[in-house]
Formats: structure tokens, sequence, C-alpha cells
């Protein structure tokens, strides 16, 4: 029997929009939009799309036209009641109310603002100006429809059997990793793969599988929605944002070497618990622990970011040590460009060592490598990141130069203020 | 959008039945089924069940009620009018027409007759007798079934994902196998795999899967509901149930030696071109090509069955040479047990020396080895055989004495007629 309505409804849509929610974002833009809303509600930046993947030209078969139709879509969204109903009255990190009545009234009438987009050299340059609380909101889903938008591109034309077929091997790839995850012993891990996902439903079937196959050892996802959905945990803490924007507002090299503590002082004010994750690597690990407070020892842990993870969770043991905490009781999270193999070896390393938590992002959401010609699906590293704040241009310098971002005469004045202590450049996959 | 119609329609099913059409069934039992019609209308004969892989106890696992529906329901169905359409109207081999009107008129009004099902010793003991021309039918869809309950019953229970991944797992296997295969110069393939199947939409699926990957160097299915509903061709010659029923009612050892050279001369009346293909194992192929009369030589090809294929190939090379033809304008069809390597092997030995042909079945549509714990999926070598013909025991030699058939008086008087030259023990795996 065909559903006439169905077939009809179907056939009258405009377009297939990639984000469909406000809460298809990760969970750590609204804790971070949370301490941004009480502190900085005034504060103006700019975020802008990179696209480190040069070769992969990502205006050469994505249509403009399209990706206007979706970016003006996502802007068309507004939380809907049945979402404020799940953020008032969720636990999120074993608590209940983890959103003020303030935030969420302004968070009920929020929209995504204006975005600029222009050609550039094959890449799209999208920038997103204005009041940081709103700004902060479109990374996820710009560079989630970016991603989908090259997704389509790329397998447009393609048979409903090739289809199958793909998505057969990739499911059976992933869930091939899944089966050795399982045999991890205390294993810890969540999805962090909404930005680069390669499309919407594949993350939330990587979800579904995760929770399936990994049951208890599977936290949760960083997707609000899926959170929502599958009625799994949100997780997720904050990101380099924080420190940038502090750090680019401070006067003066004395309180640009206070700014990284500072987004720490302020955020244990607004969390608890295993919300207290450390990210250490906005201006160099080594540096910033070495100068660290001696108040962050009580934080719950550290996250394991832009260093080479085998050197980066050496580091922290040491650190912990020196400082006289018990590493073993320390929660380290890992989540750069982490596939299997690494995780594997993260764990025979550490495990026992360290509380081990995994945030599995590209690799899990949008493992296509190989499975069309050219490497056509394979993923490609797109970032979303804070240009400047209030005018003054943000910095990053990261474990990792290749990773580094901001202009010349800045990074090198960064570089004074923070040092160059235990940076390596490494190669960036995703 | 509900379909609330499609919906209540289908929670008021009283079963889902495997077998849904008389078509549903291999294209060689039609022209069996025509050449029996024609000269052997009175013939009685029984068809029995074996299950040669003993340590599965179906019987312990699918239930005896539902098979007993199963079968039931195959015995509701009738030759419908697309179907007979099909059947009158289509080219099957280049031909057209090529059953005729008084077959057709006694396919139309055809229904499968009764079974006597018992159980013994974990086993079920499903037997036809009757008529030649009616029991014969039940030989596909009675084994299509008991496959298929057996595949159900040990999925049963599996979850909505588990069954997804296991799905993904089975298409990303044959879609490997099919990518291998594309690589063999002057392939042609079919498949053969109805009796064995793990189930008719997976059998479904792996025909659509070798037609959208192999395109004319897939010839077909041996399926007729599949090549009706794809549009593909229709393939399939004949089977050892003709000389064995021929060979039943020869009256004395003389009648006996000419038995399978008398199924050949009727053969030879009915078909033409690509369907003269001798079957040349039931009762040990050397000696059968040693006493071949030299119109045999006339004939398109041969199958290579029961004999390991790469002696199997050279044995039909040598006699085609000393009979003065050239192998390389012969068509050989290897058909037991293939897999991907065999098939390779194969190729590389014989390609260019013989026209090959390959009817893949069981690990076409039924290689779900190992990706249920306890190989609970892996195919069971399940068939049916003729037992008696006009109530004078039925017997089988092959060339691999594991698939001997038959009382052991009649099996040795076959010997002593036969000879045993030119046999091996071979494993039968499916």
């Amino acid at each position: 029997m065909i559903d006439l309505a169905t077939r009809v409804y179907n056939h009258t849509w405009k377009i297939d929009p990639i984000v469909r929610s406000l809460l298809d974002t990760d969970f750590y833009k609204l804790l971070m939009a949370q301490t941004i809303f009480r502190r900085h509600r005034n504060t103006s930046v700019t975020f802008g799309i990179q696209n480190r993947t040069r070769r992969v030209r990502i205006a050469d078969f994505v249509d403009v036209g399209e990706l206007r139709e979706q970016l003006d879509h996502a802007r068309s969204l507004r939380l809907t009641r049945g979402e404020s109903t799940w953020l008032r009255g969720n636990t999120f990190y074993g608590k209940r109310q983890m959103f003020s009545a303030e935030f969420m009234d302004w968070l009920e009438t929020f929209r995504l603002p204006e975005y600029e987009l222009e050609v550039r050299d094959g890449q799209y340059d999208l920038t997103f100006h204005g009041l940081w609380i709103e700004t902060t909101m479109w990374e996820v889903p710009a560079l989630a429809i970016l991603n989908e938008l090259r997704s389509r591109g790329v397998l447009r034309g393609m048979g409903k059997f090739e289809l199958q077929v793909l998505y057969a091997r990739a499911m059976t790839r992933v869930w091939e990793k899944i089966e050795r995850l399982k045999v991890l012993p205390g294993l810890s891990i969540a999805d962090f793969g909404t930005r680069r996902r390669h499309s919407f439903l594949w993350q939330d079937w990587c979800v579904e599988a995760m929770s399936a196959g990994l049951g208890e050892c599977f936290l949760g996802t960083s997707n609000c929605l899926i959170a929502l959905r599958r009625e799994v945990e949100a997780v997720g803490t904050n990101a380099h944002e924080l420190p940038m924007v502090y750090a680019a507002l401070a006067e003066g090299d004395a309180a640009l070497a206070q700014a990284p503590y500072d987004v720490l002082r302020d955020w244990q004010q607004d969390y608890e618990g295993n919300l207290l994750v450390v990210l250490p690597d906005t201006y160099g690990t080594t540096r910033f622990l070495a100068d660290a407070p001696d108040w962050m020892t009580t934080w719950t842990g550290m996250r394991i970011d832009s260093k080479e993870p085998m050197a980066g969770g050496e580091e922290a043991i040491s650190w912990w040590r020196s400082r006289g905490c018990d590493p073993a009781s320390k929660l380290a999270i890992f989540s750069d460009g982490l596939d299997i193999d690494m995780i594997e070896a993260i764990h025979d390393r550490f495990h026992g060592r360290l509380r081990i938590g995994y945030g599995w992002g590209t690799l899990l959401t949008n493992d296509f490598r190989g499975l069309v010609p050219d490497g056509r699906l394979d993923p490609i590293s797109i970032v979303c990141k804070v240009i400047e704040a209030n005018g003054r241009p943000a910095v990053k310098i990261s474990d990792n130069p290749t990773k580094a971002i901001g202009p010349e005469a800045e990074i090198a004045r960064y570089q004074r203020v923070f040092g160059t202590g235990g940076q390596a450049v490494l190669p960036v996959v995703v």
C-alpha cells in the first residue's frame, strides 16, 4: 500500500535540511554559552571557518546556493518546547537544573545570527560577526552543514545499490572497531563526532551502535539532540575558545599570562565534578602546567588534546605526582584524532595509571576512508575558530604548531609570554 | 505520517510466508517437469528430504507447527495470470515458447501435492509420494522453507541493531566477492542458490548485487520469480533426478547401463543450444564418458558437479579431445560448492581452454559463516532426493562416495554395472 499523503508531502519539500534543531549541537557549547551569558554578555567575537585540508576544494562541488539554503534553514530554528523541557528537566553529569532559569529564558528566544559567505580559492570563507554568546552557537551547525554538504556532493549520482553497499561497509567498519573496544578493561568512551560527521543520520547510527555494542562503557554523546532522542548522556566540557577570548581581551602581558587560569577560576564557579576537566594546551601544555596555581590540583581531570597522546598522558601523570596527587584518581580525557589503534595503545599504556575517558570524534562518525575512489569521502580537517574578540586578534598556539592560529606578530607575542616548551609538530589527520 | 491501513494490515497476518509463488523455484524444475509431463506423466516417484549435516538438529529449533504452516501455505499457491504470461511470453535461452501450450495448461492448474512429515532424531523426515510430475515440484520450495525457517530460528531474539550489523556484514562479504569476480576475464556466472538460500529476500538482494556489480558477466538466476521481477535471465538445465528415475525404471542391467544416455536422447528432443549440457556424474563420470555415444559430442557442454573441479575440468577436456572436439569451443558449467577462491582457481586453470560458466549456489546466497556465535548460521547440506520410482529404489553413486544414495544392495548392483573408476572421497561442505 502506498501512503499517498506521505509520498506527496515528501515531494513538496524544498530542501532536505541538515540541521533541524538548535539542539543538534555539542553539549559543551551550551555549557560555555551559559558561562559567556553570565560573564561576557556584551563581548563581540568573530568566528571563521577554515578548511585545513586545502587540497579538497569544497566550493568546487558544494553549490553556494545549497549552502545558503542550509545555513538559512538553521537560522530559522528556535528551541522547541520539548527541547527546552529536556534542558530544564534532565540530569546532566548527575546534576539537575544545570542551566539557570535566566539562561534558559534567553535560549528559548535565541536564533542563530547572520553569517557572511564568500568563495576564495575553492574554499568557502564563512564568518560570523557579533555577540560572542550568539556567534559561538554557529560553530557546530556550520561545520556539520559543510561536512554533510560535502558528503552529499560526493554521493550524488551513486546508484541505490552502490549506496547500500557503501553504508554496509561503513557499518561493518564501525562495528569491528566496537568489537575491539569491547574487550578493553574499564573502558569509558563517548561520541564527540558532531562537527565532522558524515551526516546527522550517520552520527545517530554510530551512537546507537556504540550504545548497543558497549552498554555501560558507552558514556554518551556530545550531541544534545541525539542524547535527547536516544536517552543517553549528553557529554562535553569546554573548548579553546574560552582561553582564546580571555587572552585576546587581556590588557598587557601579565594579564595575558594569567588569562588561561582566569578561565578555570570562572568555570569552577559555574560547574563542578566531572565538568572540572582542564584543557591545558591552548598556549602550550608544559608551561601551562608549570605555572598552574595549586588549586588546579583539585580539578577532576585533564583533557589531552593537541599533544601526542603518550607524551601528553605521561606529562599529566608527572604533573599530578609533582603536585602530590595520585594520578590513578584523576581523569584524563583523550580526544584528538583518535581511532581504534590509538585508543588501544593509550589504554595499554595508561589503564590503571589514570582514569581514562575517550572523546571519539571524526573517525567514529566519519570514517569512510577508502570507501569511494580517490578518497573523496575521507574526512577533512575543517574548523571554526575565534578570529577576534572586541576587535583584538585571537591566538592559539597549541602543543602542535601545525594548529597555531592568529596573526604572526601576535603569535610571536604569545610565544614570548607563554614560552614554546614541549611543542612538537604532528600531522593533522582530522 | 503513519499509514494506519498498512500497519493494521501487517499485524493481522497469520504467518510471514516463505514461498509466495509457484515460480519461486529453480528454472530447471520447469524444464524437467515438461520432459516428465511429455514422457512420464504416470510415473510415481517419492522424494525425501535429507539433512547431511546431522549435527544441526533442525527439529530442535524449528517448530513443527510453523513448518506445517509454511508447507501448507505453499500448497495453497497457484500460478498467477502474470506468472503464466511470463512463462508463455518470455524468451528463455534465446527461444520463445519454451513451454508447450499443453504443459502450460497443466501448470496453470497445478498445486503442490500432499506431504508426510515426521520427526526422527532431531531431524524432519519430510517425504512426498505421488506422481513424479507433481512431487518433483516440491524439491526447491521444501528446501527453501526448511533453510529459511532455520535462519529465522537462529535470528529470533536478536536485536534490531544486531540484525542490521549482521546483514551489513553479509552484504559486505558478498560485495567483496563480487569485486574479486569483476576482474576475471570473460566471466560468466549465474545464481544457483535458491534451495539453500538464507532467505528469499536475501537471495533477491544477492541477485541484485551480482547484477549491479557484474553487469553482462552476470548471466542470470535459477530462480524464476526473481528472474521475472528483476528482468534477468532464468537459467538452469537438468538434475540427477532424471537419470536416477530412468535408472530405477530400467528393466535389467543392460537397460540400466543405457539409462543415463536415454535421458540425454529424450532431452535433446525437447531442448537445444545451451540447454544441451550433459550432467555426467550420476553413476560416475569416468565410465559415463568412456561409454558415451558419439552423438553426445554434439552437445554444447558438460556440468562438472561432484568431481573435484580441477580433475573434472581436465577429464572433460581429455574426453572432448579424444572424440575430436575442440574443448575451447565447449561449455563447462562448474556448480558444486563453489566459492570465490575456487572460482578464481578454476578460472586461472581453465580460462581459454574451455568456455566456462559458473553456477554459484549456497556460498552466494547463504554465506553467513561465522557471523553469529557457534556458526549457527553456517549453511547446512540439506538435499531433497528421489527415493523410489514406481516402487523401485532410486540410486545415486556420484563421483564422490560421500554423496551416494540408495539401499546398499542396489548401490552394489549399480557399482557392478557402472564400475567405480574415477571416484574420490571429498568433504561435502554445502
